[in-house]
Parts: C-alpha cells; sequence; structure tokens
C-alpha cells in the first residue's frame, strides 16, 4: 500500500517563519516565550530566527536577543538561518545554537534573479565559497536543498529532471569537497505541490539517490499541506520542516493569502493517528500554538488547536480522567 | 500506485451546510445568489436547503422562499434533505427540485440515540417506513449512507467490521425491496478520518461490494478534509460532497472550530493540478467561495480562494492574457 515511517523527525520552523513574516512588531519577550513552549512539547528541532540585516527582514532585528533569551532544553536542537558569513558568525558568537551548514540551490532561474540576483550557473558557483566559509568555521554540512522544486511563481512549473540534476550537482559538490551529505531537503517554497507531484519528485529523487534520506519543506498556501505531506509519507519520507499554528511564509516569495509551512500540530495528529511516532506531545504541542495565535494576534491557519485532539475525546469516552 | 480516477463528481453541500450552521441571520436573497452563483461555475449537484422545523435549524426557516428563488440552471441537479414525510412532501412541492431518496444509518449507537432517540436496532427497522414512504412518493433510492462511519465524538473509534456489515444491512435492505442502490456514501460527520483510515474503511467496503460506487462525505475540522479526499482518490473513489469555502457543520455533532465540509475549490483545485477531471471552473468558483465569504460575513477556511490558483499565475508568466 505504501511505505509509510514508523517515525518522523520535525524541523519546527515556525518562529523563523512567523516572526519574518508576521507584520506587526512582536516583543522579543514573546518570541523567547514561543520558542521555550515549543521546547516543552517533545520537538527536537528548532528553528529560532534568521541573522539577516534588519533593513530586509524588520521582524529579525532582534535576533540576537531572542537567541540570548530563550532556555536550552535538553535534547533539544536550536538552529537559526543566515545567507552569509557576517550572519553565519552572529550565530556562532550567540553561543547557545547549533550550527548546521546547508547547500542550497534554487530550480528557478527567475526566482533566483529576482531574490538574490543571481542565475543557475552563479548560484551553483558561488557553492565552493560557501563550503569554504563552512570549513572555515568548523561547521558540518550535512544537508542539502533544492528550493522551489515543485513550481514558482515567477517561472511555472518545474521539470522533476530539473530538480533531480540539481540534486546530484549538490551530491557530487558535496563529493567533491568531503563533506558528508546526508539529507536532500525539497522546498515546495511557493506552493505549487500536489500529492501527485511530491509523489513523482520525490519517487524519481529516491530512485536516483538511494543514499540520502528525503525531507520536504512543503508550504500551505493552497491547502495542499497536509495532503502533500501525506503523499511525502507514502513515499517513505520521515523529515519534514513544519510550522506551529501554520505561522509563517516567505517575504519574498509574493504569496497571498495564509502563507506559511504545513502546520505543526496538524502534521503531528494526522501521524498521531496513524501509528506514526513523531516524540511530540500533540497536546502541549496544541496549547504552545493558541500560545502562537496569541503571540501573533490573529488566527493562525491550523485546524486542530480549534477542533481538539481525538486523545482528549478518547479519554472522555472511556470516562478516564483527561490528561494533558 | 494508485487508482486515482479520470474523472470525479461533487455534490456541493454549501448552500445546507452553511445556511443551517451559520449564527447570524442570512437574508433569503443572499442565500438565493449563493445557489445562482454556484449553478455557473460547473458544478452538477448542489444540496440547496433543509426541509427540517426552523425549530431545530433556524436557519433553515426559509427553506422554501429560497427554494423559490434560484433560477434553475440547466443540467444542474437541485436536491434538498429532509428528515420525515413532511420534510419531503414540502420538497416536493416545491416543484423545483430533483427529488433522490437516501437510507442512512448511524454508525455511532450513542450518536444516533443522542441525535434522533434511536438504538441501531430502532434505526434499522425504520427503513422499511422510509422506504414505503419513497415508493408512495414514487422518489427513486440510489444512494444509502453510513453517517459516523470513521469515528464519533460521544462514542469514539468505529470497527471498520461495522461500517461492512451496516453497509450489508442497506444492500440487503435495498434489494429485499427491489430498490436499484447504486452508491454508498460513507460520512465523516465528526472529522476522525485520517487517510490511513479512508484507505482502510474504503478498501474494506470496496472489496466487499465492487458494484457499489463509493462516495464520501468530509468534514475538515481537524484539517484533514483535502489529504482524506486524497486518500480516497487513490482508492478510486470518484464521488464527493464539498462545500464552498469550507462552509457548515452539523449543528448536531458538538464540533469546535472549523466544522466545514472539505472545501469544493481546494478539493477541486487538486484535482485539476493532478490532471483529474471535474468539469468545474475552478476560477469561477473562486469568485463564487469569495461571494460566500462575504455572505457569511466571516473568513471561511479555504485556502484557494486566497492563495490563488495556478492557471493564473501560468497565464500571466507565459505572457498570456488572463482569462477567468
Amino acid at each position: 500500500m505504501s511505505d509509510l515511517p514508523k517515525r518522523i523527525s520535525i524541523k519546527e520552523e515556525g518562529p523563523r517563519e512567523g516572526f519574518q513574516f508576521e507584520k506587526g512588531v512582536i516583543p522579543a519577550a514573546r518570541k523567547i516565550a514561543l520558542i521555550d513552549s515549543l521546547s516543552q512539547t517533545g520537538l527536537k528541532q528548532i528553528q529560532t530566527v534568521s541573522f539577516v540585516p534588519a533593513k530586509n527582514v524588520p521582524g529579525m532585528a532582534d535576533a540576537d536577543e531572542v537567541v540570548q533569551g530563550f532556555r536550552r532544553a535538553p535534547g533539544v536542537s536550536y538552529t537559526a538561518l543566515w545567507l552569509n558569513e557576517r550572519g553565519l558568525e552572529r550565530a556562532i558568537d550567540s553561543g547557545k545554537l547549533d550550527i548546521k551548514g546547508i547547500l542550497t540551490l534554487t530550480a528557478s532561474e527567475k526566482f533566483l534573479l529576482r531574490n538574490q540576483k543571481r542565475n543557475l550557473a552563479e548560484n551553483l558557483a558561488a557553492l565552493p565559497g560557501l563550503i569554504a566559509m563552512y570549513k572555515k568555521h568548523e561547521v558540518p554540512v550535512e544537508r542539502v536543498s533544492i528550493a522551489a522544486a515543485f513550481g514558482c511563481n515567477f517561472e511555472g512549473d518545474i521539470p522533476v529532471a530539473t530538480v533531480v540534476d540539481m540534486s546530484r550537482q549538490l551530491v557530487e559538490m558535496g563529493r567533491d569537497y568531503g563533506l558528508d551529505v546526508k539529507v536532500l531537503s525539497l522546498a515546495d517554497t511557493m506552493a505549487w505541490a500536489t500529492p501527485q507531484s511530491i509523489r513523482r519528485v520525490v519517487g524519481a529523487v529516491r530512485e536516483a539517490f538511494p543514499e540520502l534520506q528525503i525531507s520536504l519543506h512543503l508550504h500551505d498556501t493552497r491547502g495542499m499541506g497536509v495532503a502533500n505531506a501525506y503523499a511525502g509519507l507514502e513515499m517513505g519520507v520521515a523529515m519534514f520542516d513544519a510550522a506551529v499554528g501554520g505561522l509563517g511564509g516567505c517575504p519574498f516569495a509574493a504569496h497571498s493569502g495564509a502563507a506559511g509551512n504545513v502546520c505543526t500540530e496538524d502534521l503531528i495528529f494526522m501521524c498521531d493517528e496513524m501509528g506514526i511516532e513523531s516524540g511530540v506531545d500533540l497536546e502541549a504541542l496544541l496549547e504552545t500554538a493558541r500560545l502562537a495565535e496569541d503571540i501573533v494576534g490573529h488566527p493562525l491557519p491550523g485546524a486542530v488547536k480549534s477542533g481538539g485532539s481525538l486523545r482528549r475525546l478518547r479519554q472522555k469516552i472511556a470516562g478516564e480522567p483527561v490528561v494533558a
């Protein structure tokens, strides 16, 4: 029937996604409260901030303060995003983050030109410099990723062959430079994916690179997030980025509507109900989702935080005490 | 890989679902406007109202006026719901509806006791009376259905065997009374289904009754609507109930949060992108979804009405005139 994994791991992107995307000012203390609340849910990887210039992303002006403020919980990996050496150095200097390198190519040249003023060849040619930077700072690089892998608001549909070719470029680059690349992340940056294209692209990449773990970064702009995650699960994908409450969106992707990542708690709910372990306590995560909603001050798209878990209902029906 | 159908048919439930569920008063003229707008999208079946006592469902007090008001479009089947002979007679007397009988059993005895003050045996024993009523009024019965087929807020999980047994009771009842039963509708009345339980239940029922078409009625209370529909498509299901904008919810099901049916336009978007025909013009339906949102006066959960279709983006990217 399918290759449903027994266990998945989630990289929680809510803080970074949300704080870069929300228009209103969110005090650092509340950002810290969200990260600390996420730390208590069983999530093992939390992406906290972006170290990017405040003039580009005003919501990240307090990134250093946020990182200094949260309490590291045991067993949780706290990460950040950066776009250049200055950002990486800020992340390293914080002394509180798990510094992990990533090599990214973008499948859409038009998006790349618009977002980074580079063409595809220039994007590829920039990677050795990035690798040198990581080596200089002794940062491990286990993950490569492809942005806009399922389609692009500026370029349109992306051929599967493009994604496979770029994956090969990344894998070869990793091999040539002696990196230990383990994970290939495919990002549906602009919410073009459907379950069918997830199956098609993941299938092609899995066949070409059976040694790599595949991770999916999904946006829910067109309501396909959970269905796409399910299609990924069916293809054996066991690593997902997700955002509590469905926070977020790329500020440069010309999104309209709800632009966030697939909602963490809705994804965990689905996995819980299908017997796929995540290590996350759904009830705790639902509380955190309600906190996220309170922090941003408007409804977030996640459904289970309103609809409620079935575990609670089952306990109530069985006459058991309802345990959080 | 899967049994994805080439074509699906949608029963649009938005008017009935929405007008029974919304708390505010919606003028009949606006209900009529929604039905007329839906009629122009390519949808071929629209459930318009419930003929139920106004004291039970105040939003349906104007059902007769609404039915008199809409303009029948060629090729569209307009249906209604009723719970007794008085309701059926009102539907027949309207002279404007396509009167189709349905036999329903509820998989959850606790829900049935609460909702209809009947146990399972009494529910089954009531069917011959219902069939007699349909025969008296010369109403064809081609559809049988099972409510709460995937779980119940009052009873909990529903065994697959219960659904198969009830399906058999319905099929045998149909045969014994000379009905031409063609469709078995499985309703996830209280949003307990996951893609896995959809596959499990649909698989069991499909194997037991290969001669029947299976239809799914899905609620999106826990964000699983589109993923569940996809799982249904993978199992060859080609008939779905859906509600424009994600309108609705059963007023007696103790829902919280967004309680509506799977959102029609999000489902159509997914099918369009996967090459599954529905006969529905997505752009027209998105306009209707925005009208539905305007009518109810609050945001509805559907995503594509905000996120936009990809067809429009592809036209823009190709430099073609953007056609509605």
